[in-house]
């Protein structure tokens, strides 16, 4: 049969597996994507590991691009056949949040983030965009998917890290931990004009990516108390601190190694912390020091694609380094296995379809 | 002798006591004030219980108006005579996060806050003052000194609470505690063009005078649960939120009463907290909801005073609803007393001199 | 017949006169409201003056509220029956500058503003509205609509010229020319803590409702060189000014009259200025001097009409001293003719239907 | 006799040449810096065409480095030996415009440009420099002089046009000439992120170092409407442009190039403009398009120093290609005649001393 398809399902905790599906259709408004390109994200490893309640079923999944297969009535900005990103998050841009300004916490906290948790992901060959005149942005001519893909995560979520950062141009900022959102935090640090740019990461190949990347320094965790490193090269604190990871151990340091008067940035994802994160009054400077800490999930919308591709098409930044393996569709139970247990130094392997 | 003064000191935990002290004398760049009027902290009742370690016998006081008395060799913009008002916090202007903007942090974290914390306060017949030209700030004509003192802190700390917590104008804002901290937040909220301002406050005579200064409505923190009440009564959450009391409960509903998108601007001291403080992580969005957390002490200087007292002589606010009693020198430690213990309604009594 | 309805239309320059025309109907994501209260605006004289072009017959009319009479499909937002207000620029949310959050500015220079420009404005018994759930603005209980209408234009349009000025708590604002938008930016300077607020008028009964509204001095443009007197008043010049009337000699009064480093917001309209505006190089400071010119037209949105109609519902300002007039329909052209001369005293000439 | 110096003098309209002078001395809070490396900068070109009157006699130069020769009483950041960078600005940190944050404007407009304008220049074997702590940069250990003097001048300037025109992390910037101060903001402009960097340049050796510094496109002002050739490489309009050469056609392209809702940064120096810069009103959108217009002065101070020293060290850019020619101080005069002449495709002659 033409209309069913492949797709990688979330079948119970710590299990996942590849299924068929019915190729989704599109309403109103919506479209539906056939996908050439995408990523697996270490957010949907947390969620098979059981840290976002999902439905048993549900398709994993939210870095795909494609070609555009079918569109709903109404939509204008798109044809069938052209090749499209998606962000990994797709807000309606209608709501309170999304007039605001963020557009992320669409219609509430964390409410853009739509595949996987408010439906089906894009971990398939067929995936569901809603409000697509706001959502698909079509990749620019010379770009190829492998490398668009990048732009709906991975460097949306990396870069604000950095850009929610308030980096002055020439200061300083220590971003923690160089897996995938890391680096492109660290891409992000250059792209703000960061004047010295240290990393904390453990894993030698990751280092080695970070240095390639723009890391000045790269610390590794081990090597004995980061804040009061990341202070002595800083003269006091980092301007600018950018947390990557998600746990109480990182988020701490960052506190300490932040400036009196700085930011630290959270793009880590704190679903492992346990129900509460802590900050030890010394580092908050007692509620009065003048450290922001600032927050985020990935930017979507069409005109945040259209920045990030344009970075990627005037070759402003170059993230293909992050994708450590190649696969197919049948090799995505395996590529996920290796994700779960950061296997061969992985760090994105790039699904073909 | 001429040359001696009363001030007001530490004498050791849960102790303080008049005491008789030379008048100081003013060095290169400083100047010494002759005190008129002055108002007592909460921030010394914290510090004469021992919650910020001062040696004993160090003057406390740090919200005087007065008369310049001295100028040292090269101070330039006032005259021996001339009315002036002073900050809390008396930056240099010319460490790097002075230059940074971050002026009350001056030489690292609070480092701005130097009367009682690094030298001598000014709850004294005189007192000095560093980096005179930075620091102080004439008082307009047709200002009394007993308005102008409100300048010096409540003023400075409030308003800079309202003015973090980026109050969309038309928005909502949740300013949690209505002591002199908060009752100035409160009016900072109308200044920043607040649609909706929720207080939260359980003593009557400041849920009355919240309301004067422009609540819309006061929560009882005993009445509930206060977050959720927030949370219902703006459709998600207000859009900015201040905590002005500085612990846990008040922090926790603060955050959880933030919308997603949000800023919650800490102008609450900490110092009773114990060593830390938690953030919920349903509360923090996982680290992804968007919401800000600001802090920020006192923020001084002479340009900041101007602008406070032009406020205040063009009728802006009127802060002096707050002052509950009034009171000389030889009265200042059962002021002092009466602020420890809450007594009598009291929330800013005024020392005059 | 009942699907006829009366409507003030454009009869070529300087012409105007009631119509009678169809009642429209509403499209996939549109609306139709049948209006209650409407607000004439000077900017309809200067489009029938000639200063804008639009077509002969096309109806007049931005600063329209009432009643939803039709919702096309897919419209969720609202039901028929709910009182609703409408700004007078209709954004579609969607294009680039609306993602960008420029929704004044919706698919290109001024696009935002369709009513009379790009299709049938609103002084009409019923209108039709596009991007319904964007746009359409339930007014709150207790809300009058002849008060709701105020937030149609003038409180969108002065507010943003006194938020865009970027007033620092306590500093100084000149506001030039006090008819409705200058006053209503005079109602904003208040809303963003102004601490000194001069405004330039030569009407007597302008003057007296500029100070009503919060000015502190109110200098006729008769007595001498305006500039000059703000920057003797403000120690070199003010940290913000606001042109609300748009032409040459206010622009370039403005300009002077803005501090080094400050902001000059403008919110007039620049239709008679000829072909160009003028910037002396001494006012500009060599194009070095850090003053900001920043410009906008009304911004639209619901969210937007929200947080106006809060401030309105909670007695935050009060713009209605400017209703001058009430009349009705039937006299529409009266009213016009009133406004285009500034008889009697008109401001704003409330029209009820 | 060891206490004079050779310096370079403006010796009436049009005519420069090598003095004889004594070697300043330190007063107190100031400092006296003998100097090792120095640029020419095009504005004392203009300078001594007469568009800046000064004094016949008075020192030219603002772009030296060197090492302290002498410092006056109360100055604790540097000591004698100490090599420093100085900016071409050299604000006191304490006025009001300072303690505003714009310390270019420091006393009133244009203000903390010292050097020639108010005082003796640095094109000088020795200079002065006032408020020593709040300008005296230490070069990094590892940083040339004759690279940290890039740092003086054309940097802070050619930055903080990029910085000032706001450009989105992707976003698309139009430069408007690449003289030193221009290909600075071409710099500048990958040091914020922008996704499409478009310059406009006629000299071929200016657009090959253009490209080589970060443009992806140099447009030749000869080639025809250069506006129009932005707007339709960015579907609109270019969100920000930075003008870097000063005049009536730079300008006004500029401003039709910027899209509405975007930001014009002026950098250039207006002095041969004539008296007045004209505003086309379609061009600025009759008032209303949301363009902003944001202008500066080269910023001063010690940390922003530190900063441009931070990126030069760590090899974040590289602006010595702009170095064109290598003198010593007596060929200066003939230096000065390249510049005027922009003989030899010269952009900055290095003076060695």
């Amino acid at each position: 049969m033409t209309d069913t398809m492949k797709a990688l399902a979330f079948l119970g905790t710590g299990k996942v597996g590849l299924v068929e599906r019915p190729i989704p259709t599109a309403g109103p408004g919506d479209a539906v994507i056939r996908t050439t390109q995408a990523l697996i994200c270490t957010s949907d490893v947390h969620t098979v590991a059981g840290l976002l309640p999902v439905p048993e079923g549900r398709l994993l999944g939210h870095e795909s691009v494609g070609v555009v297969h079918e569109i709903g009535e109404g939509v204008t900005s798109v044809q069938v056949g052209d090749r499209v990103a998606v962000n990994a998050v797709t807000p309606d841009g209608t709501c309170d949040n999304c007039q605001a300004g963020h557009t992320s916490q669409c219609g509430g906290a964390l409410g853009g983030y739509r595949f996987t948790v408010q439906k089906d992901g894009n971990m398939a060959e067929y995936f569901h965009v809603n409000d697509a005149d706001y959502n698909l942005a079509p990749i620019p001519e010379g770009l190829a998917d492998e490398v668009a893909v990048y732009a709906c995560d991975m460097l949306s979520t990396g870069l604000i890290g950095s850009e929610n950062a308030a980096i002055p141009v020439g200061g300083s900022v220590a971003i923690f931990a160089q897996g995938a959102v890391g680096l492109s935090a660290t891409l992000g640090a250059r792209l703000r004009g960061a004047g010295l740019v240290i990393t904390v990461e453990g894993l030698a190949n990751r280092a080695e990516l970070s240095r390639r990347f723009g890391a000045d320094v790269v610390i590794d965790p081990g090597s004995g108390n980061v804040a009061q490193q990341i202070i002595d090269m800083t003269d006091g604190g980092a301007d600018s601190t950018v947390e990557a990871l998600g746990n109480q151990v990182t988020f701490e340091a960052a506190l300490y190694a932040t400036r009196a008067g700085g930011t630290l940035s959270n793009v880590g994802y704190h679903g492992e912390s346990g129900p509460t994160v802590t900050m030890p009054l010394d580092a908050w400077g007692l509620g009065m020091a003048g450290k922001k800490i600032v927050t985020d999930l990935c930017p979507g919308g069409r005109l945040r694609m259209d920045r990030l591709m344009r970075l990627l098409v005037n070759g402003k930044i170059d993230p293909t380094p992050m994708t450590t393996h190649r696969m197919g569709i049948d090799d995505v139970e395996e590529a996920f296995d290796m994700m779960a247990h950061k296997r061969d130094g992985i760090i994105k392997p790039l699904i073909s379809f």
